[in-house]
């Protein structure tokens, strides 16, 4: 991913006689996302190509998110030659007094786990695999500098055919004994409970956790955030545990009558526990992090994720293994409808009916506001869920889509099965869903989608301006509201032959059943658009408690 | 200028009630950008207004740009509480193992002069009003953080009742002998030369500088950024120095004819020195800086650029400066013509016609690549010409544009004329021009210049690609193509009624004179778009000749 620029062309000229794919992005945010996206869906590293200064700090919000959310990003920013750094020339994307060509590998330096610059061709080889390392290890973003003059540099062919070693092994004597003893405990439950988590995604362990679940079938749930790391459809999942933003009897289920809960990965952001009030008491807990299991309070140190679950699946007995009951929750109480036509999209109605346009294997990607909160609600099949809840930067899921989609395309192409497995051939579809507010700020990578002949279902939920901010104070202040698009001409506009046949707007739910049906809903072929409309008032009933727990909270 | 976003609703509210207007922009990268450009025309400080975290990430690459160019403006970043800053709460746009929530305000320290945190109200005031002051005189970004729980604090009132001090006095002694060396200079120059560069237009001395020449009547030369500052109808203006990329003569007369050279503020950039090659001997040049005067070499400092301009026009003895005789420069070469149709659109034919179809008073703003270039060519009235060419990051001018005609809206409202010489009466019309390709990089905010109803002529030049980087290197490699949009329904797409009427495509130069004559060009009301399509391979000369110094220099 990336943009040509002035010092980047003569790297990028060489990607050309490699089998690396270039995707040419409209802007360096963008790029950063996208790649971000890609990572998500591919399992390895996303790169970004910029040039200094200009591209590189476009992308450096992007780059973040992928740090907060430990996706693997390499982002190789080009620069000007050795000498001209040297004499601190004054050439265009420099700035101050000093001219420091590197200043801004400075500023992101927070958001990357590792760098090295290419100064030294001797050393460039040792330092490239070392950032690789450690992008594979950390799952979090590194950072390659390649001053212009070192990019036609031979280095030796040899350092090729050392395989990168990409794992982290575990301090054997502690992994031991956190086996033995989450084992024992795990044998000895009467009411345990499963939680797990979204960064199960960015280690590629969700055909473990799965695998150790079917094994078990303790009670599951996932966090807000980890949804669909488990199949919804199993009998021993329950739904998603939020604190006190979950549906009747679950935050009860988990926190009161449990014995044991076991936590794969937490994640303790504020709106992946119900704004801070998910609080399970530490002494029936067990964390299983990146780098260490918590066992009551007992921490387990260098005892790696990857490594620990996969001992524990082969070390369990299932004939010591306890058949737990099903547990017995009351049924959700029906939605608070607002006072609205009949025939009107609700948010109450919206999302459990997407739940049910979803099919195994689709690929969805949401952006931040309604939609994380409303596709909660969505009971879905065995579907891949993406979504940057933590990092919250809206306007993201547009790209993360391109990305996904061109990772899915690969798969397609190269009849494999993926990272997480995510299948390329079979029914699923790509599907992006997205508030009208969070497009705005991206939407120029629908021309790139059209560009790249991906096949892509565009959903927007129209509510007249930005719903998550309005939900939080004063819901009818004018600055709420954005520029109001006619998204009929948007795929015209960026560049696809038939666009307005492409395109369909729902404002009952007659219209939107009839389109959800439609041939091209069930089997995209090119980038179709859905926008359906719904009352600026109306929100999803997550998100009005979450607006609450919010205000409540930022200050605290 | 800004975004609704969860930390600042609570501070954007207050703005209601105040006589500050507020413009939703559709991303915080673009809300920047328009925040420089507004504050090119207005002089005051561009605010922009960001969320902690993703928010002033995003916007991070605008301020730096603003930060390289010397623009007033005051970035305020909501953040979360204090207490909840002082616990590192977990809340989503927080990074790290750590969960700093200032960590973002360290990485964009090195490009503001000046910041504040608003922790404590007892100081508060004092804060703001001294990064407002810094903003001013350095004229550069500075940067308020204000923790959500800060917003509803009282201060004291009478804080607004003392004048803010926004001039540097210079020093005295330095400042005299200056000036008695400079007038001494003046007055027994044979061949003196004066070069005003674009500076001068961020310290709002364009009228000064004006006048000072107009008493002069020295042969002038406007370095590539300075274009438009100097009028260029007046007798004594010779055209662009740029090195050796300049009109045949212009160089010599600069640097080898000349005995006495008088530079306002230069900025020795690449591009504005004609990739470096612009060289005047240091003992005939007389350079005024922001800070101090440059003296042949020898430097008077703490000599302020505003204080010494006004002291020089004041002192300045009329009689005693030398009349200077016309200079005879020869006649510019005809440029190279590509082999294309008579009839087609060429670069060598568009600029000096745009040249033609300005009108005094226009404001200009171009993007960077073949815009920059190629506007070099159009003998202009005099218009009020902007462009970022030293930080040069592309799709900037799209929004410069957008908070440009937000101010001469306001001029217009007010009856008043603005920061150097800006008229809101008269003729004047708001012209913005870019290539294709830097245009998708911001592009959506067209829709905002449609919501708020200004009055813009936009102008694509559509060579199908990066221009600039395919005169770089590889003119043919795949990675310069963009993805094809279809401009006819963008204004249809941003939400303007009658979109497809407003916009026009020329292909030939007859096309061309039969839009760029139509009324709605002459008068524009709303929104108008016209498409130019030119040949690929088809470049300003000036950027040919730029592409061949900038493989030389980069690598230096």
């Amino acid at each position: 991913m990336g943009l040509p620029g002035d010092t980047n062309l003569e790297l990028l000229h060489y990607i050309g006689s490699t089998d690396m794919l270039w995707a040419g992005n409209s802007n360096e945010l963008n790029a950063a996302y996208a790649a971000d996206g890609y990572s998500r869906i591919k399992g390895s590293p996303g790169v970004i190509l910029t040039t200094m200064g200009v591209g590189e700090l476009s992308a450096i919000n992007g780059i973040a998110g992928s740090f907060a959310e430990n996706l693997k990003i390499i982002h190789v920013v080009t620069a000007t030659g050795r000498a001209a750094q040297e004499k601190r020339i004054m050439i265009h994307h420099t700035l101050g007094d000093f001219h420091d060509h590197r200043i801004y590998a400075k500023m992101s330096s927070p958001v990357r786990v590792s760098h090295c610059y290419l100064d030294d061709e001797t050393t460039a080889v040792a330092g490239i695999d070392r950032v690789i390392r450690e992008c594979y290890i950390y799952s979090r973003p590194v950072y390659i500098y390649v001053p212009v003059d070192m990019v036609h540099k031979p280095v030796p062919a040899s350092a090729l055919e050392r395989p990168l070693f990409l794992n982290r092994s575990s301090n054997s004597n502690a992994e031991e004994a956190a086996l033995h003893t989450v084992l024992s405990a795990l044998y000895s439950a009467r009411n345990p409970v499963m939680l797990v988590d979204a960064l199960i995604l960015q280690f590629g362990l969700k055909p473990l956790a799965r695998n150790l679940l079917e094994l078990l079938k303790f009670p599951t749930f996932c966090p807000f955030m980890g949804k669909s790391v488990i199949e919804e459809t199993k009998p021993y999942f329950y739904g998603t545990y939020n604190g006190r933003f979950s549906y009747p009897g679950i935050q009860n289920s988990v926190e009161e009558d449990s014995d044991l809960v076991v936590h794969f990965w937490p994640l303790p952001t504020d709106m992946n526990t119900g704004g801070f009030s998910a609080k399970i008491n530490p002494k029936k807990l067990i964390l299983i992090q990146e780098n260490k299991v918590n066992f009551k309070g007992q921490a387990f140190e260098g005892v790696y994720l990857e490594s620990f679950l996969t001992r524990l699946l082969n070390s369990l007995d299932i004939s010591k293994v306890p058949k737990i009951a099903p547990l017995s929750l009351p049924a959700p109480s029906p939605p608070e409808l607002p006072e609205i036509q009949e025939t009107q999209i609700t948010q109450a109605y919206l999302w459990p009916r997407m739940g049910k346009f979803f099919r195994s294997d689709d690929i969805v990607f949401a952006d931040g506001g309604t939609t994380h909160f409303g596709l909660q609600d969505a009971n879905s099949p065995d579907i891949t869920y993406n979504m940057q809840n933590y990092w919250a930067s809206i306007g993201y899921a547009l790209l993360a889509t391109f990305g996904g989609a061109m990772e899915k395309r690969d798969l397609i192409k190269s009849k494999t099965e993926g990272w997480n497995g995510v299948k390329g051939e079979g029914n699923g579809r790509v599907i992006f869903i997205t508030g009208e507010g969070a497009m705005q700020l991206t939407v120029q990578e629908v021309g790139s989608m059209i560009r790249e002949g991906l096949d892509i279902l565009i959903i927007i939920i129209n509510h007249g301006g930005y719903s998550i901010e309005r939900c939080i104070v004063h819901p009818e202040a004018a600055y709420h509201d954005i520029a109001t698009w006619n998204c009929k001409y948007m795929l015209d506009f960026f560049g696809a032959s038939d666009g307005t046949a492409r395109t369909h707007q729902a404002r009952t739910k007659e219209e939107l059943e009839a389109i959800l049906t439609r041939p091209e809903f069930e089997d995209p072929k090119g980038v179709h658009v859905l926008e359906i409309f719904t009352d600026k008032m109306d929100f999803p009933w997550r998100l009005k408690a979450f607006g609450q727990a919010y205000r409540e909270m930022k200050g605290t």
